[in-house]
């Protein structure tokens, strides 16, 4: 950690502070600048942010600069390998092949459903999405089917022994969602709900953390460490698009995360477009982008009939859509050396 | 509700629109503008997110653009006064009187909270503030005393008759919080935790509401209408800087917020300068302001010793701090028509 | 044009805006929303600003809502099929095939810049990037070689036969600078400098309009507007990341732009991956994604020692690093079914 | 200038980056933290961007922190007491007393200019502004009256006594503006207009250099640098609202930018409401808070008739509407002990 004093401190001020952090037992390296005194606070592990917060207290400092990462397991240097996450024998996320995550925004019902899930299992998805329980910025919009919503996807699943990704909101909702789900989505606006992170620390299954609307790389990677130094060490971060000035799109993909994470942290990572540009012609084409900045797997929103969804119509692929993006995304996945999970399955099985 | 056709559009798929439409119940008024159909949608009252979505799936349609407003409760004609949230018969925020709620970021013990709640009352204060249980970005940081730290709240207001504000961060934790404090702060990063909302929604305690990092002014006020939707009337808005790409300050308090929500909704609307800032040296001038642009009240962080604090050290304000703060807020608030409420009390009790 | 009365507004309010939008020429479309009078204006085509300037003037309107876009010849409706921008027999950007621009932020001198200019042809580089007049945050940094630069950019071109793409800051450098270069470049910063806009204009030479680091798409290709309506038919936008929260990375690439661009606008797009990340190991994967996203281009900086150059050495890729990008982004071209132009061209001539 | 060498860096690594340090003539003091090797550069002093961008260019470097501000003479550092901006005998921002700029966004013709003159001055302004040469993100929009626009504040000025602020957008044209204009305008598109900085450094006439939507503080401070350092001190800066996510208000008031660009630079500072909100209704409300923050002026659009404004009529004040602004902000500005400048002036002539 360093520490600038002010310009204008005078020696006492200066001499407070280096009092002060001599005495929570740290050492001190104090070096003259050309214009600022810099104090360097050495052997700093934990209770960073409580020092850092007293350190700010003083008068004459100006400021407090961390310089190591506040999370620690989930970074690269806190494991030797990446982490593979295993969902059964035929999906492994982070294991080097792209995972295609497919299903509509919300479960509306068994037929568009299964119906949707089948197709989506055809043209090569290897996981189903479906949210039972939705968050929604308006208490009059639908907030999905519940219980009845997470039955249907179960019973998608043992039709077409596709995973389920489904969502979970409320840390009293943990115990019954988990009993359906393969993986557990922590959504944008949850991602700093430390009470549900903590829950979610607990189970055995995988949790899907996706990145807040206005979350940093940092603090997306230490709600991950909630996760993590809780027990739960199978997260999937997944970059869903942040919110920025421009309104042409619902947010803004930032595929900058995905080689950023990969080289800050051991996790896989998911790109959700759909979400990350709000518009139904612009997710195949970043798809497509997300695999070449290498994404672990890609999550698309698909609809039987879109303009009769409940949801995000304006996000949804058609049938024919969803089967197209498949077949751009394809020859992408295999130019980064990472074919598509389904396509190195039937490799391997013929 | 607009629906603006495609330029290149068939005329066969904005018949499709129109027909859906209709088909929904309600009427539409077709006109053909300079360069595209554009289609207005009449009757629209509930629902229109479902609609807006269904809209957004048609191949033919470009944009979809609201009219109405989404909230309806909280918006200024859904009340045909103000709304003031009475705690006690001295404390009654939004009446035409300025508020001050001051103290510590977290209880951190019991001295330095009752040593806080005399000087902030003594200076003029009529609410403390003070956090039990605190969302921290780290793991690793102080998560505040939970149910030690609300009985210590609960000395400080027996000693001082100072109305208590503390934040919940878990719908679980309600019932307990709500037995302790005066008004149940909602903080930022939960602004859109539904559940909570929902759970909040009926207390029979005022709840604060803060604005979220990244939350537009709409986005805010449907949070606020889960809470007045759900049966608790008594809702209190806070501005407490957002999320820009400004770093020199810990966040860009946006205080048009405060005349724009004015004009919305009914709601009073609390100002938050230690956090709009992040630096205790801008928290005075920007109370100031935030009382001349027509806070109803402020909110404001004292530490007896902030370089002793285990949050924000940087951003408290050292007691000689707040009683300077109080000093320049008075005149303004007088000058803007609307005093300090303990100066009116005093005048009334004189 | 949509014009939104108050919901408060009088009968008569709401008749003067009539009036004046009938005054000035234009036809109305009146309907009564469950909550507000809607008002579309019709035949709107010019003098859309002024028309929104003066209604946003009645004490009676909340709201005017464009509904045309303002760019016209720019749009995919202002031109029958996409722009080519040719340089040279070539060099076509927008034809199909993947250019890739690389070369030194600034040109530090002679034997820097033809060192670089060999190697990126060598690697497979169509084009040759340089700042010879650069814009600098701080005035006590180096401001570009100036004319010596653009020498040094001839020199280079003689040897290798790369087209020059460079900047230009100010109207009265526009004669001297398209003397030299193939391409002109407006910076991100200059995006809104109209003069600049319609000094260039009138060159013959094309230009490529870097996106502004808080442009929206819309002021982007209004920008280009000017370009194209004053005369400059060739214009190349190019994406180079936008100004977000985040800080992690230097901007924010906003790939999203690709696509949508493309389907609103005829004329060509690069992508400039080494602004848009501010970092050289994001640079690569980056470079790919662009491509994936359908980009007509790439820019990159390449220095023959980072370490040594004057600006911008955090996100310049050594030689090794360069003919690592090119080998990766190659299959990424063909999968996308347009391959790197210099692979093209070796087809074509062999 | 710190250092951070990266986790996984070898000592070969590190000795590079410090074997760089020492060879550009600079001292080390190196430390080795609990994850990171630190290495505190001593003696920078000029330069600093150069040797920042090389040391970012070693492949063992994490990051490089600057440590002291580039910028100097405008910093507090840089100068013993406040600058005083002198325009004539009556009119000092700086030195106290609020002053008021108030007239139309754009000089529209002589008639409304003179009228609008006069009532502002009667309402107690004490500076005149309008733009001649407008920029306009669409070029099918008005761009301003040009020299006879100039021509007509100057008969404004003539019988008024107001002096006149206008904008001037293109380096050629500084010679004309300089004539006519009291001060000169960088508008907020243009603080990154390099050349045309160091054209207005050198004119005798004071600048109001308006911030970047998108600039950083430490950015504005630095285009005010060149202003400066190329000769004209007399810099006043302007605080006209930010761009963020926040689509409700035009812009953003950043007023936090207020009191810490006073704490930063002993330059005096102007806030703009009316293109801060976008909306006339809110103008006033953030007139007051900018008084109350500790603006040295405020800006004010006027226009006899909004709904008759070639620009700007939403966020146009009618004379009523400025006559109570006026009312309204005297208040505030004795509260903070700097009356406005025209009362003040009153009392003294009286």
């Amino acid at each position: 950690m360093i520490v600038v004093i002010k310009a204008g401190a005078s020696p006492q001020q200066a001499q407070e502070v280096i009092d002060k952090i001599v005495a929570m037992g740290y050492s001190v390296n104090v070096s003259q600048g050309a214009e600022r005194l810099i104090i360097g606070v050495l052997g700093v592990r934990d209770n960073k942010d409580v020092l850092a917060a007293q350190l700010g207290g003083f008068a004459g400092v100006e400021r407090v600069m961390p310089i190591s990462k506040s999370y620690k397991l989930v970074s690269r240097e806190g494991a030797p390998t990446d982490t593979i996450v295993r969902i059964n024998d035929k999906v492994e996320i982070g294991a080097g092949l792209v995972h295609v995550i497919a299903g509509p925004c919300t479960v509306e019902g068994s037929e568009m459903l299964i119906e949707t899930a089948h197709w989506v299992k055809r043209c090569g998805a290897t996981l189903l999405r479906g949210g039972a329980y939705k968050p929604s910025t308006s208490p009059y919009s639908f907030q999905g089917m519940g219980k009845e919503g997470l039955e249907i996807l179960a019973e998608a699943r043992a039709q077409t022994g596709l995973p389920i990704v489904t969502e979970v909101l409320d840390p009293r909702d943990v115990p019954l969602v988990e009993r359906f789900a393969d993986i557990l989505q922590i959504g944008a606006r949850n991602m700093q709900n430390f009470n549900l992170l903590k829950e979610l620390a607990k189970t055995r299954k995988p949790v899907m953390l996706k990145r807040g609307l206005s979350a940093t790389i940092e603090e997306w990677l230490l709600a991950a460490e909630y996760l993590y130094a809780g027990g739960n060490h199978d997260v999937i971060l997944c970059e869903r698009g942040i919110r920025t000035f421009e309104t042409a799109t619902r947010n803004t993909l930032d595929l900058n995360a995905v080689p950023l994470v990969k080289s800050l942290t051991h996790l896989p990572i998911v790109v959700d477009p759909s979400h990350g540009t709000g518009k139904w012609d612009l997710v195949t084409p970043m798809a497509r982008a997300g695999v070449a900045a290498g994404a672990d797997a890609i999550m698309i929103e698909v609809h039987p009939r879109p303009s009769d969804a409940l949801k995000d119509g304006f996000e949804s692929l058609t049938f024919d859509n969803f089967a197209t993006l498949m077949d751009q995304v394809r020859p992408i996945a295999r130019a980064v050396g990472r074919p598509v999970a389904s396509d190195a399955t039937l490799v391997i099985e013929a």
